[in-house]
């Protein structure tokens, strides 16, 4: 179990070409990317990736030497341990004719999703939350038929306000 | 008004250097991209990626077939007229000394956004919706002061199961 899953924070200034050296980094040093997402902050100038990445700890330490020695990258954060929040974001269609709408409703319930579209033959779910939940709801839906599913990879911020 | 905001995915292989060969197609060509979120998809050899970016028509021309033509790129899709739903995911801390946290609250009910975390000084909230639902909670935020706030980015699907 050397090799986690590491969530990596960096706040990068909102410039062309930042994100095509990131992956760009990642892709020549052969690091792997499971999931990557890049949005707003509160400052209009910045924008923040949140990376999930697997690797020893070796790797990682190298990852974040390097994504600090990268132009335009403003501070880099590894979450670590349980002292912050994690979510994603997923949209699923799955197969639901008329005899089976109530059955997904109910699963759908459960884990406080939302139906956003209904079809003659099909539901779109909304699911946010812990990465564990969202599997589980998916491995829930799976038999019934997924169509199509897009998440938005992970994103995260430490508990308490001591970061920055 | 020729500079729209597109909205676009990228359904590729799960393979290194990939999204180095689209974020460096954009950035090499000076394509703007406003948010991307990569994630998984239905199939775990498949990621999504969904990518903001604004031009006009022959720029996003320019773009979908840029991206047609790489490597391990299996099918660009952009979303267009009414027909999608599309998401965001947000994460923000803010101030919330105990005489402000009642009515903070108030308003993150109001949108049915979750408390996921509170402490002395503050709160933390999530919140899924489309863009303008949470840049409308932000606003209304914003006066007690916002600590930190990490986003998504967009991600999509079609309404009806016309698409793949």
């Amino acid at each position: 179990m050397t090799d986690e899953r590491h969530i990596i924070s960096v706040v990068v200034e909102n410039k062309a070409g930042v994100l095509a050296r990131i992956a760009g980094l990642f892709s020549s040093r052969g690091y792997n990317i499971d999931s990557l997402a890049v949005g707003e902050t509160e400052d209009p100038q910045l924008s923040r990736i949140t990376l999930v990445t697997s690797g020893d700890e070796a790797v990682i330490e190298q990852i974040r030497k390097q994504l600090n020695r990268l132009i335009d990258v403003i501070r880099v954060h590894e979450f670590e341990g349980e002292d912050f929040v994690e979510r994603d974001l997923m949209l699923l269609k799955v197969n639901a004719p008329p005899g089976k709408r109530g059955e997904i409703m109910q699963i759908v319930d459960v884990f406080r999703g939302k139906i956003v579209d209904v079809g003659a033959k099909h539901l779109m779910v909304e699911l946010s939350g812990p990465e564990s939940k969202i599997n589980a709801m998916i491995d829930l839906l799976r038999p019934f038929g997924i169509k199509e599913m897009v998440r938005s990879g992970r994103i995260a911020l430490t508990r308490g306000v001591k970061q920055i």
